[in-house]
């Protein structure tokens, strides 16, 4: 029996991803071999390869002048290789703080240059609202400004890309909301994120830059993370993480299936307002983000009474949903519900939250 | 219907390995939830990891001072961070080139202080013997000695790790033959490999260091890849590739299953010398590489005129014998035969390799 799984990511994969990797497993397509086991030099493989590229650039409708790379070490990387490659000589580079996520890129970036905060949504160590772009304090000549458009943690979403004024480039990690929903990618010099939400297993980064971009790295950077290097050898200049690549490719296909982004954005809406709305009128369940950027993947949201939180998550694991229990740095709970959650899932949560309310209210 | 897969890398996973992933994949021992899909700070996952650092530190009987991490970029990537976290303010290290990989490593750490050559194999653009230790130009102020201990490309092997003079530290690239026969682990400072050759899949790099080689990290390491960082979160800093981590875990059990290191080893003797008997007693096909050195795990080979080598691949591939061109730097053919190549897969290659001899001898 298959649970109701919740977890921020590593995350639920749709099942027929799941089975046909399953099938697939001993014998792609006939080669008599797995995927996992297939050189990356040879055809088989730069099929697969090829197609998820296709696919993800289709989905996305990512413009020609962008190139899509695979890499590896997740966003905790980035935040570290995104400096390395794009902060150049003039070693300065804006970073607005919305949540963890964003704080944790900003504080990586102070290693390698001046990383200036040019807006901080904190307040008495919460993060529930977005400031608007006129507020920010942006440095003309930096070499980009960076933001986190959708902070898992926190539950706070940009509803659209900031538009930014000027020609900084905007620099976004994009993991936790990425394929949700429709994007602009031009708006952003460059969108990254690790795959283990929306797109496959964890140790897959997806980075799409703006060609113009490329070629500006640290010259201590690893070649293995310069950008140029991984654009230039089309993501196998390290031999790249295979099995991720073909996972993510199956679950780029599913999304087609499901009408792109466009289809997929409409059972988002429909799953995060079921949620909130039912947090928002239970008078017992409280989600304090400001309603314009709430998060539609990811729903944080207290008891009353935090002695409560340990029955609630048994009686939720006792009815197959797992992994309920809100980040250890702010508590509560929080019910990812990505792509790959169906309604059922959320109409089974939302039916036992009333349940226990009305047990416990 | 299953091929000989001869890859290089990603290379064959035994078959065993890949039903129970297959039969696992919707439902991981009851959780309800496949492996790619847990957090990786549920309980579930948590065992998984822990096992699979328990099953490697019994088979290789790594000893209690040194940390085994799991970490990401392979072993190209390796290449920057092992300098990075070890040239230290003395900005000095050895380098010994045995063949490719070791001299794409020595390239590499030029970019992060003084990389020097203490030995090079190579005679006329080949590699095909290894310098003994006493011929190596070794600097006692070093902060390490680099070594590969197994060359993929020009089937290059160190028999027994070296044994340096002084205390300066071994590190080893053992990506290709980790895991094929006993190690004496305590004659290392670090050893590090990516996993796609004896482990599992791409996307998982496995690091094997002595504590006290811990905290000397240049400031610009990124934190993902400090290997103090990645220790002290126990390889959990960023997500880690968690499918790659369980895959790895179901292959040290297989691999306790054959008899463990000493199993595995008969096993691949009897393969190599299965292979190199027939090569070299064919009058036919040609192996250069000095008998001390010759790998047990990849396996180069030449026809005696060029233009039989498209017939070759095709009459194997119609055998269902892939993947046995050999690198593009060096041509000819090369037969990766890895843990996971069964006796039979060597034995019908051999049978293969006497029938195209006669026919075009």
């Amino acid at each position: 029996m298959r649970v109701f799984n919740f977890s921020a990511g590593p995350a639920a994969l749709p099942e027929p991803v799941l089975r046909q990797a399953a099938a697939e497993m001993l014998d792609w397509h006939g080669s008599g071999m797995g995927v996992m086991e297939m050189s990356h030099r040879g055809p088989e493989f730069i099929a697969i390869h090829a197609e998820a590229v296709a696919l993800l650039r289709e989905l996305l409708d990512v413009p020609a002048h962008y190139r899509i790379l695979f890499m590896q070490g997740g966003a905790i990387a980035a935040n570290a290789i995104i400096p390395l490659n794009l902060m150049g000589p003039a070693g300065r580079a804006d970073y607005v703080v919305t949540g963890s996520w964003s704080q944790k890129s900003y504080k990586e970036a102070q290693k390698y240059g001046s990383a200036a905060l040019a807006a901080s949504a904190e307040r008495d160590g919460a993060f529930r609202h977005i400031p608007p772009v006129q507020e920010w304090r942006l440095d003309p000549g930096a070499a980009y400004v960076h933001v986190c458009t959708n902070e898992t943690i926190d539950g706070v979403e940009f509803a659209e890309p900031p538009l930014l004024p000027g020609a900084v480039p905007l620099v976004a990690d994009v993991s936790s909301h990425i394929l949700s929903r429709p994007l602009d990618v031009t708006r952003f010099g460059v969108l990254y994120g690790g795959a283990q939400k929306n797109i496959g297993p964890a140790g897959l980064t997806i980075v799409i830059i703006r060609e113009d971009l490329l070629g500006r790295a640290h010259p201590l950077t690893p070649s293995a993370f310069d950008f140029k290097t991984v654009a230039d050898n089309d993501s196998m200049y390290n031999t790249p993480p295979t099995y991720a690549i073909y996972i993510a490719g199956l679950v780029f296909r599913w999304l087609k299936e499901q009408g792109g982004l466009a289809g997929i954005e409409r059972a988002n809406v429909a799953k995060a307002n079921l949620l909130y709305d039912a947090i928002d009128g239970s008078g017992f369940y409280v989600n304090r983000v400001d309603r314009a950027c709430r998060s539609r993947m990811n729903v944080p949201f207290v008891l009353p009474d935090k002695r409560l939180d340990a029955a609630f998550l048994k009686g939720a694991e006792e009815r197959g949903m797992v992994q309920l229990k809100g980040h250890r740095s702010v508590g509560g709970m929080r019910a990812s519900i990505y792509n790959a959650m169906p309604l059922a899932g959320v109409e089974a949560l939302v039916a036992y939250m009333r349940e226990f309310a009305k047990a416990h209210g």
